[in-house]
């Protein structure tokens, strides 16, 4: 039977408890957002005792189901104040899950200073000292927690920012190579760890019980049509976009679409998006390694293998991985055009455990407050490896996330929803992922909705992006992701079942044979409703309102070029998306 | 006829408006606050181009009635969110009163760089360039101006706060001795003029229309009424509590009593809170000067003359005035015991332009999140003096206020309330005003509804500091207050009117010689509780909900020394004041 590993984080004690009935076919974001709401006071200081951080693998995760590695991480968000779910891709994830734990939940907080690590066997759960761990790069400290744990363990941290308590701090976890690369990034989970003195938590799953499954032949069933339909979706497929460019493959969509955020979302086009764009990345790396070099998986498990590396000058790896949502927010965004200093930055991000989007939208509304110019990009590299990294007064202004940079300087043309920076999509330019930022209960999301897939890509439908009559759409989105989210798979896999029927039913099935459930496509809408509706609970507790639903005001009075369109989707609409649903 | 003068900070244009019907009996808070729901889109960004800035005079301002030298301001307020009025005591506002100005609406922004300032006379009103005297320091500036523009001048500036758009900056005003010293202090307005380039309003009454006088006979029945009042109650009589020790009298009374924030809030009682007295204040200087020195009024007209004057060791004049909120936010708040250090410190407070009470605080939390030591006055003079004043990273921090300087650096300990720091009475050991600071419309703010009247003076009635029953006496001063911040009468006659029912008579009957009303006692709630109406439904409309009616969550949990109490009054109760109204 599986079991929720609770930690208090005020004694170090560690308790295995029993499942509840009720959260027997909860998983992933549907568990950390139903604990959350369970047992989090919605208007707790999200860096106060009271705060909790809790873990859950997806239903899936630790399956043999393609691209099912995703880890969901839940709490108050210091950034944003809202509920919070974030997701990485990683086998830690996986390890969790066939350990039998469907949750962590970590509470409390130490009276006294100091680091610990938690270490989860088949034999339980222990803590460690991990005051020689603290204070140090990300990349120089996780080869020796390999060699204390082992290759095979995994690993979760938090980095110099998140023990500074700041709120672009993310969780770190290894990839597959055991680099610290993949990241539960958005709303500053890491300084929610770093407050509570949790620096690690190591899972081995050597001899572990592995995943129950109630019907292995319809799980089965569903398995090989995912896999098929991941198989054959342009997207998708091995030596598909995703899998040739990575997710910087969109860098020339948006920016041709016009509703690629440049210099602080002053503009949508940037005049050197292609020299930062996923071919840029293909045809450089062919370039300096003098072959060519398709992606990888960031877990294992994962068929779409999008995580690409880039290599420096003498073929040397220098990052991996450079994402849609870094280069731009670390490129564009910041009027840097140079892929070697983007994959500078973010490898100064793992090292430092931040969230790169976040990072890019601060470090764009830095310079456009005049503390430096557009473009430049050393001065973008010393704000972290300076500043964050040595907690400078400055470093604790970037730190605490793009809204608050904007506020420290007087600046109003803060691109941010709740607290969050945007990521890689002009709202004025896309107006339904626009909505999804407004009214998503994350703050500025993509990935709560990715409606770019029919307003851009033409996939699971084709509208105009400057439409403004999109509350189903966004809603419907919203609800069949949360649903994705509890599953365990990763967010990639919407292209594929969008267009292609089998690969949803292949979802569904994947699901019921695992619980023994027998959900039809509505449950997915229904379930993925409930979730939302908890979330949505939490955050009209923490004193959220339909004011908050709102993208910022400059963007209402400020055209964006090249189509010199403003805000302009009515405030019932966006009230609309979850009154009516 | 009085009129409305109209400012256009985007093309600096003046426009006089005739007063619409519906704001005849405005003035003050009242006409403040109804201009800016009338007109400001509650979710305007407060330093963007669509907040206003609104001065107006109390309704008694102007006229010979005592103490009624009050000036309101209102705007968005970029400390809190929420609407916000803080009002001064000041020749400017009766100049103002005396052209027959019911209020200057300040509005737009300026596309280009530069500093403005605005001269009104009898004639008019007219620009002039004031980049000459941006970034200077506030008290080597002042006497320039009074030299340009004649010491007969109200000046209304701001300060290098201001001008940075610190939300701790206020608006400066003169004092009967040209002093750059009386402020509204509270809610960052100074910030937002700022924001709009206005650097300057100077007012000259010369040969004005005056005040006019509907009934001369009943105002002087009510003004004569009041006089004797406020010369025959003790606190606020000649030679009474406040002419003599000034509001630094509260010092040992509070200290007393447990409720004096000690140390950012960790402890109720200082055990150098007689050294830093309104007494020690008062002997200090007798030593001294070798003569009693009794206080002195702030602005013409002033009865109770509470202002004081510190005086350094060679009997030179250090500052004007130190307030009991200002010895207590500079001292015990940052374990500071010593009148030279909190005078000096008060000092670079109405130099830069900043709000004492809100710098206190801010250097509590500072001190408390470990930046410099409690009680290290060189460090918190270093932070004003160079930090705030040359804009360095760490006065970005400060400069933007307590909460936001708790949250730079991961600290939950902020004694806020909407963002605005509490002032000089600990909630948990005073029930009703950390009621009132819950609930009140603008933050944190004892002037909104001064309980301690009856909590701890047995002024107005004598209630138990520690119940937690008091919804209906928490409505009630604030509602009072709301009529009494129109009225343009400063809040200190609340003292005599509360216990001396002529006095009371005497405010009414003043206002309704005014204005040819003939509202009664029962008038004034109705009034006072229209005013709040409009604050409220402003800051609904901004987002605000009963989740921010409260103070913040440690104050729950820890317990205050030497009482050992937590806050406990039920949300319901709070959330009973105005639903109930």
């Amino acid at each position: 039977m599986a079991e929720i590993l609770r930690i208090n984080m005020t004694d170090r004690t560690a308790t295995y408890e029993e499942v509840p009935e009720k959260y027997q076919h909860l998983a992933g974001r549907g568990l950390t957002s139903t604990i959350l709401y369970d047992e989090v006071d919605p208007t707790c200081h999200p860096l106060g005792p009271n705060n909790k951080l809790v873990f859950a693998p997806g239903l899936l995760t630790g399956s043999v189901a393609p691209t099912t590695a995703r880890v969901s991480v839940g709490g108050k968000s210091p950034l944003t104040g809202t509920i919070k779910e974030s997701n990485a891709g990683t086998g830690w994830g996986q390890q969790l899950a066939r350990l039998g734990i469907k949750a962590i939940v970590v509470e409390g907080r130490p009276e006294e200073e100091g680091w610990w690590g938690l270490r989860v066997t088949k034999d339980g759960a222990e803590f460690f000292d991990a005051d020689e761990y603290a204070g140090r790069s990300l990349y120089e400290m996780a080869p020796s927690v390999f060699e204390r744990f082992g290759d095979r363990a995994g690993m979760m941290t938090i980095g110099v920012a998140g023990e500074k308590k700041m709120a672009m701090a993310g969780l770190c976890f290894n990839d597959r190579e055991n680099r610290p690369s993949r990241y539960s990034g958005r709303g500053g989970l890491g300084a929610v760890a770093g407050s509570k003195g949790l620096k690690f938590i190591i899972v081995d799953d050597t001899d572990g019980p592995g995943v129950e499954m109630a019907d292995k032949d319809l799980f089965d069933q569903g398995r090989k049509k995912m896999l098929n339909a991941l198989r054959s979706h342009d997207i998708t497929k091995p030596k598909g976009g995703l899998n040739t460019y990575g997710t910087a493959v969109l860098v020339n969509i948006i920016n041709e679409a016009g509703a690629y955020p440049t210099r602080n979302f002053r503009e949508g086009r940037f005049e050197e998006a292609a020299a930062t764009s996923g071919e840029a990345i293909f045809e450089g790396n062919q370039e300096r390694l003098g072959k060519e070099l398709y992606n990888h998986a960031c877990s294992p498990g994962c068929v779409i293998q999008c995580s690409n590396t880039w290599f420096d000058a003498d073929g040397e790896e220098m990052v991996s991985c450079i994402e849609y949502e870094s280069t731009w927010a670390l490129g564009a965004n910041c009027g840097i055009g140079d892929l070697d200093t983007i994959g500078k930055l973010i490898w100064q991000c793992n090292d430092l455990g931040i969230d790169t989007i976040e990072a890019g939208v601060v470090i764009g509304v830095a310079m456009d407050s005049g503390i430096a110019g557009f473009g430049d990009g050393e001065a973008a590299i010393k704000w972290l490896d300076e500043d964050i990294r040595q907690g400078t007064p400055l470093g604790h202004i970037l730190g605490q996330g793009a809204e608050f940079t904007a506020n420290a300087f007087g600046n109003e043309r803060s691109p941010t929803v709740k607290g969050q920076g945007m990521p890689a999509y002009e709202p004025r330019a896309i107006k339904g992922i626009g909505m999804t930022y407004a009214i998503s209960t994350m703050g500025a999301d993509h990935t709560s909705g990715y409606t770019i897939a029919p307003e851009i890509l033409a996939v699971g439908g084709d509208v105009d992006q400057f439409d403004v009559d999109k509350a189903d759409l966004v809603r419907a989105f919203q609800q069949t992701t949360a649903f994705i989210d509890m599953s365990g798979h990763c967010l990639f896999i919407a292209f594929a079942i969008l267009d292609i029927a089998e690969g949803f039913e292949g979802l569904v099935e994947e699901c019921n044979g695992l619980l023994g459930t027998d959900w039809t496509g509505d449950d997915v809408t229904r379930i993925g409703q409930e979730i939302l509706d908890k979330e949505l609970a939490f955050n009209r507790t923490a004193g959220f309102t339909a004011a908050d639903d709102r993208v910022p005001e400059f963007m209402r009075y400020e055209p964006l070029p090249p189509h010199d369109v403003t805000w302009d989707v009515p405030d019932e609409t966006l009230d609309a998306v979850f009154k009516e649903a």
